[in-house]
């Protein structure tokens, strides 16, 4: 295997001559190229696949059409003109590398393409996305301490880990069929529930609505059935990572929950941004994999020397909060909580590699949801069952409002984004959701 | 909604001019009629659907193209014709309907029809199948109270069930990528197990591999994200029933399934028979929902007239174990237990409702797994691990041989069958995977 090294277009220095990719406030310069499916809004055009520059939409179903470039990254743009990726996400590390090299290239101030990729541009805002991939298997891990521990410590103060918490990347399956893109409406989910000192269950609209701010890791080229990945290799694997946003609803989830784990309370909606950012694009921003003193030893198989030089990624994540009350008086949406990829106990390539070690086969366009990220300090829970206690200390929102669940109307609004203080930051976009009025209940 | 009863094609007395469908031990009389995707084997032609009479196939791409049937039954088999029966699956039951109406008549005694139909026959022992259709979510129930209570009592003898257990239909999310059909090898998964007596959990080879015996409840027409199945309407959005063998791996699942539930130790694979049995078919075979005195009535939402009066299915389950030995002293497989799928606690409808009332949507294709199905009875487990005791006590086949769990070479066999004395009895075919010897350990 090559672990892939810094190249030319990780430069600090490159400029585009799309010229808001050059603002210090962009997500989307140059260094960055993430991909989506889009298409102009509210239009009946094909969605087709598009990388992110500044305000702007580089249109790869148009680029290959006018065959702008030649060889791999030619073959590579035409895949990117069907209505998924998960073709292009198949071909593997070189050819996505080859793709981006070229649209650098093509990007770059001064490049001799100007004029025809100026052609294929459309500004993000009369844009429309859809999910980037047919999403085959969604697999849901726990993968970071902090939340683990801080959920567990509300339900059981003296046990709040499980035995094998340090020794595997907990997960469980998720349903693929209700993920969603940014921006699509969030029911608030009817179930089985029990109130506290209530002798039976009832049935009734969720009042425990929550969100989880995770990372979703989208799968690259496959493995086949009974053939595990080794760490070694689990990143040539990884097409890219983008945001992640688990719904759940706490008081279905804790019903549910026993013996086989979450289900319904997590099944009816989980939401995803546009843009996913390469791995190739999050090299600059790669830390060495560290566990405290007194943590175990991963076992072999999850361990390996470019693992622990470089397995983490430093990826700030950001949580957001708009109510309707705000919305009314025209302020901007709050931050509730801030945390790091980086303080995640188990690294991408530990959660591929455990996922395929049964030979459990992994396909282009599946989905890893990292779990909630949060980190070490209260206020930097990644969800509201922890910034409230479970409900016991609601946050108090800087317009007096205060919250222990998300209400109707309330928008949750997620960003990520990478800075090593060595030229632009990356980032991930924005990955938003609002809480619609509640589903009518089955038995009205 | 329309309650659908008996019809023609149900008649005990039809007979088939395939003369082999009219034999006693037939699992595909001409009451039966499941279909399957299949090719002549060792073939590179694409994948079809067919529909079994006796023991020869009705290739339905070759019946579309002749054009045999007309109307809803003519698309209805043109949709058939494709590479899986998902689209076919999602037009819902008046066209099944018409499409097996048209399929029974053509395949009578005395049919105008027989001299062309009779051109659209393989046998069976020429085919081989691929999955029916493309599984977008796969999620496996928990429904067997038999199996609840003796799996539960093995490991928590006082407190057996969870509180859930009598409310909810617990399931979990499964894996639908690691879906086969029938035949395919069952590779043995490694992975993380804890030996008892060790501090620290090690890496090895599952030495407790396990199948369960399972259904297989395959969707037809989907609900949309946010709209809830009612349970009068369940049923309409099944298309048929399967056989499933979950395999397990005992340890790796007792090692990792706290608290999120089962994942590796059942993600390496999961079989199913080529024949879906549509519910059409399962008709004659209804029985009314009956729970025991002291026994909770389900919450309003999981109850109605049609599912108290004919929820329940009569559905004769079978396992067999053909050992390496067996095989050589050319002996016949070894029924090692029996139970009815009538014993399950909860019904289809039921799984149906529970699983989209949160609005998660279930597409056409999607299977839900009923879990393990169990007898009362200590012999009538639905998995090694209920029938040993969790190894404590091995079964013991006639031929000397015991088995606490699966060992390399051995040949698990399940089938089902539909019998009301009424007229001959409808099979499910044949179930079968042989294990195969481990996978290489990633640290060798």
């Amino acid at each position: 295997m090559t672990i892939p090294t810094l190249n030319e277009t990780h430069d600090p220095t490159l400029q585009s001559w799309v010229h808001s990719a050059n603002e210090g406030d962009t997500d989307f310069p140059i260094q960055n190229l993430p991909f989506a499916q889009f298409r102009r809004q509210d239009s009946e055009e094909e969605f087709r696949g598009g990388v992110a520059i500044g305000d702007q939409i580089l249109d790869l179903s148009r680029v290959a059409s006018l065959s702008v470039f030649s060889d791999a990254a030619q073959i590579a743009a035409t895949e990117c003109a069907e209505s998924t990726l998960n073709k292009f996400m198949a071909m593997g590390r070189e050819t996505w590398s080859a793709l981006r090299l070229a649209i650098s290239r093509g990007l770059r101030l001064n490049s001799a393409d100007e004029k025809k990729l100026a052609d294929c541009l459309l500004p993000q805002r009369d844009a429309e996305y859809a999910l980037p991939c047919h999403v085959g298997d969604y697999t849901d891990f726990f993968a970071s301490l902090n939340h683990a521990e801080k959920t567990g410590s509300l339900f059981r103060p003296d046990n709040p880990l499980s035995p094998n918490y340090k020794w595997i990347p907990i997960a469980y399956h998720g349903r693929a069929s209700s993920i969603v893109i940014s921006d699509h409406p969030i029911h608030r989910p009817s179930g089985q529930m029990k109130v506290k000192g209530s002798s039976e269950p009832g049935f009734g609209i969720s009042q425990k609505l929550d969100y989880e701010m995770e990372l979703g890791i989208v799968m690259g080229a496959g493995n086949r059935l009974g053939e595990p990945i080794k760490i070694e290799e689990a990143e040539q694997h990884v097409f890219g990572v983008c945001l992640l946003n688990d719904w759940s609803a706490r008081d279905i989830q804790a019903w549910e929950s026993r013996p086989l784990g979450p289900f319904l309370g997590k099944s009816f909606i989980t939401s995803i941004s546009p843009w996913i950012v390469t791995l190739e694009a999050l090299l600059p921003y790669r830390k060495p994999f560290q566990r405290s003193d007194g943590e175990p030893k991963p076992l072999d198989y999850l361990d390996s020397p470019t693992n622990q030089r470089q397995g983490a990624v430093d990826i700030n994540l950001e949580v957001s909060l708009l109510t309707p009350s705000m919305q009314a008086n025209q302020q901007a949406a709050e931050v509730i909580s801030n945390s790091n990829f980086v303080d995640c106990y188990w690294t991408i390539a530990q959660m591929v590699t455990h996922h395929s070690v049964n030979g459990c086969n992994l396909r282009p366009g599946d989905l890893l949801g990292t779990g909630t990220q949060s980190g070490p300090q209260r206020q930097e829970g990644g969800c509201l069952l922890e910034l409230s206690l479970a409900g016991r200390e609601p946050i108090a929102l800087s317009n007096g409002e205060t919250r222990a669940f998300l209400q109707d109307g309330d928008t949750v609004v997620m960003r990520g984004w990478c800075d090593n203080g060595d030229g632009p930051r990356i980032g991930f976009g924005r990955l938003v959701g609002t809480c619609s009025t509640a589903l009518t209940s089955q038995n009205d």
